[in-house]
């Protein structure tokens, strides 16, 4: 079986896993103040350009999520999302079970247009009965987004341009983000993040690490955020956990060599798949990319394949995504290149 | 420097960390629906002798408790602790960010007395205005406690029949459990935690994982609990982490091993403190011992060990504790006590 | 100036404050359990011919809504309304602020469509990654709804069929639920209601009371509901000031009678704006009146009437709101008319 | 039957009635920017000598206190009060709700002292653990108290001294303050009240209205405070019912006249009692009276007159409270000290 159901199936990255082993026994203090953590931290303000910045390390992405979102918002205000935004989806709810509504506008492949946000603040401002309704109180994006695609540094910069002529906070969800990074043709780099946005995540799991993202804060953390951590349970003991892995992530770049290649290893992938004749369902940059199956491609490429199911796209078709990791092999992309070969000759 | 300051200064286990690696490019499913969380839920049923109870893996402690004391609760209940309990101290309202209060009854030695625990539920139900009061839904207790003190079997069973009687869950959390399990003269074991409450943890972080605490729930889970534990951000996309480190814990019995040599290494400590003429301030079987230091002391021995600083006692003097763990070694004892010594000796 | 703004504008039907004086001075327990609610609570249940149906009594809309809902939904559950839904768009929040998620279906004239209810409960099962996400645990629907239309009975059992088969609960709010059961044509009755939904509100702050909504609960309440009330503030302590005022109301059909005058009122008032030519958004049978007027109509009129601005249709044109209510004169719809159609004339 | 249960048995004082009365066919704005409001919002402020005030009025006392409380709270932070206070105890854990601890420091016959909690901010911040703790963000005290005793002035100017010193905001539950204001010797008064504290309330509930508190910000509310009413449920729609409530209290002194009056009614009564040899269980100044009776006495006397059981004293004896308002007449004391005479003459 072939496993491109997602980019996290394998554990660390070799190094990654290294940095575990050497610092194992170097007793530290925890709750991250330990000095893996400290090293972390400088590492990923030199690379964002950004000495000032505050970093933090959190175990897990809705974690990140609702950690940040809750310590930016006023009890009166809520997150404005794409509407396939992971916040307003796949999280349980997790927003909203720290009483914040997710307010939502269309998404374009994934993205949030700086006109649909603008408008949406323009006509809650202008709306008379503003004072009874959810103010919106910053704008979650992310990046890469949940289809793959991505930002340029122009649209970036205009939404930080509409959310600094409202005052609200952005919120870059960066789970993904090394693909994003090392994607060919971004003009979307650390310290471009770092001069858009207030606060960023350095996604972890899904690029080489057990687990964590690295919250970035440019500006600054929200107003007692080790609390704010501590409090919603995200505050590992052992920081040095995270620390560690980041130190590593952030040695001789293996953050963006790792995602070179998964990138790599995706263009390879999508070029083949559109090869032999397998419709895309959009245009995807990065790691994961979606394409159109019928129910009996669906059928028989799932006997020897892994892949994720994403949704109904009419009587006959869906739409499945196959994702590569950094631990992604060439012959592996080459395997499967060969089962869709088999099944177009079979068809 | 020598760091007795807690049981979470090093890594994990060098079985723990060998499982990690040895794991490590198995492509597994994520979200705990992995092939080691399985294999490691299935040896914690066994060394429950409680095939059926639900096992769910989570990485932090706090986390770990909000996540399950939420899961009980109905909107109008509160959970019971002692006032010394972690919950009512030191998660910063972790609980109460969830919705719900934490009612306390006084501690002795950080223990939850069973006719304390009944009084507090007679009084409610007999106040003629209990319906505009918090209702008592569950009561919890840790094992061992913030002050290292274990209960005995009896004690446990006393606080079960009450729960039993007024219908309320016993959550055991058991971040330190493995030292409570091997200390000499117990007869707590972990069939007998499983006979006795609706859940206990089996702590990771302090016992030999990099991070994790296994819950047990002998009678089975509460209602959706994953969809509750990816709510709350506690749901790892690599489950594999937690699973497999627990794989290697519950494997030829690593996590009594290792408590075993703990609570040795602590008895060792504490003959060894008492022998010196330093006042313990509570007599703990466990990895977490007390004692009171003088002003001085406490400033010349802080020089050249770590500890953690407790509460001021008096005037002149404070409670401070010493931890071991299972990465303890005798040698480091062996030190500890040749400092105490020469500040006796100095005096 | 002339008052359409809405229905709220005035204090209470006389006979209503004529209960008022009446029970003044007679002493009653506290928190509802006076003789005046246990008085309209009996009333209640006889006019919906549903004796065994709880009743309770809530100060405010939004505080009857958030509560119901809150009691009703699982902590993984969220509530589904119409995407024009109060609790949706005007309520500040207040459902998300108790931890819950509105999940939104498109709003038809304001009303929930059934196979739209079911489609999204149907999507949700059939998702295999919905553990991960909010559980549609209730449904929510005004009658009128807030643009004035009305579900038939059929519609309602429609909808009430859907909810019975996937277990989860349906509530109606009834805001104005008076102005809905005397429109002409409807055949909704209060024994309807309390056939096909779990909770229903039975609103008396715009249909002659000062304030309060009867909750009716035809199966039962749900658990403690009595200390929910309490813990969200909802309890007054002068819970006679609630029983007193539906007493009244639900006396000699009071809460009937003066309903119907104000649809009375509400069909002089649209068949006046329709004979002068003026377009109706939309074809309401209650007490609330939509239509469409010019920027310049717009403005000349309000300088001799009040009315509520409600959205912008096009460039040039605005819906607005004209309410009636108990409180309206047949000589004050005249003066409207009269604006109305020396507008016209002068344009 | 007598009725001393308690202190909101009735409706409204006449000329609040009348009020609403007078008022009820004019129409108005809703939410609050009603002329009545607007009206009495003024003649607070004057009554306050403070004409920058902000002035709220909500319908409950508990809603009232989560809404304030809620509204000045980071979330990392829990408010202190005494053990006693009603926020601790009969609230339901309304405030918890909110996501907040109710942090508690010993009540001193229901009073807070300001060394006590100059000790809980002083340990707070001087514990090095603190950011692991809920942070005491702000004080809540009631006056008169939940035993019907009093600050003084200078007492209540140490408290806010205190909060000043940690920069935590005072507020001052007054849901029973005209009995309070009008007590012999009591040296505060409005302009006292707002000179020492951030927020406190007027209550009316329990002094001559139906229902409905004044919140009282002499230094300004809390950020989009009228959000946050809305969002918790205590927007009134016809706001005017409290406006129209408290101009007819603030007019000529009413809401001071018919306190003082019950003031007098109580001391007459606790005169009465003590000369009859019933002993006092403290020493109140104000409409609660507590005194002990054996479990005979208030099972004879419980047949004559309704009063609140408070609590149990000791193995033969309960504490009782006997309340009085603004409706107890002379001739309802009388007829009270006779049945306690009675009980007396049998014994």
């Amino acid at each position: 079986m072939l496993f491109f159901e997602n980019d996290y199936s394998e554990g660390a990255h070799p190094r990654v896993l290294q940095s575990l082993l050497e610092t194992n026994l170097t007793p530290q203090p925890g709750y991250g103040e330990d000095g893996f953590t400290a090293a972390a931290r400088e590492k990923i303000r030199a690379a964002c350009q950004c000495p000032q910045a505050d970093v933090y390390f959190i175990a897990g992405g809705t974690q990140a999520n609702m950690t940040v979102i809750r310590a930016y918002l006023h009890p009166t205000e809520g997150v404005v999302a794409a509407d396939t935004g992971h916040i307003a989806c796949h999280e349980a709810g997790a927003v909203e079970s720290t009483g914040h509504k997710v307010l939502t506008v269309p998404g374009h492949e994934g993205k949030m247009d700086a006109g649909d946000l603008e408008n949406l603040l323009k006509a809650f401002y202008a709306d008379p009965n503003h004072a009874h309704m959810v103010w919106p109180g910053m704008a979650y994006i992310s990046h890469p987004t949940e289809y793959g695609t991505l930002y340029t540094a122009e649209e970036l910069t205009g939404l930080s341009q509409v959310c600094a002529a409202y005052k609200i906070p952005l919120y870059v969800d960066g789970a993904r983000l090394g693909y994003g990074l090392m994607s060919r043709g971004t003009d979307v780099t650390l310290p471009v993040l770092s001069a858009v946005c207030d606060c960023f995540t350095v996604g972890g799991t899904k690029v080489g690490a057990l687990c964590g993202e690295a919250l970035v804060f440019p500006k600054g953390a929200p107003r007692r955020f080790f609390t704010q951590v501590k409090q919603g349970g995200a505050l590992l003991a052992k920081g040095r956990l995270l620390g560690a892995q980041f130190d590593a992530l952030f040695t001789e770049d293996l953050y963006f060599e790792i995602s070179r290649h998964a990138d790599a290893m995706a263009e390879k992938m999508k070029r083949g798949i559109a090869a032999l004749g397998y419709p895309l369902y959009l245009d995807s940059p990065t790691n994961q990319q979606f394409l159109v199956l019928t129910e009996g491609q669906l059928q028989r490429i799932g006997r020897r394949v892994r892949f994720s199911y994403w949704e109904r796209l009419n009587e006959t078709s869906s739409v499945v995504r196959f994702a590569v990791s950094w631990a992604t092999t060439e012959e592996q992309v080459d395997a499967l290149l060969q089962v869709l070969k088999e099944e177009k000759e079979a068809e």
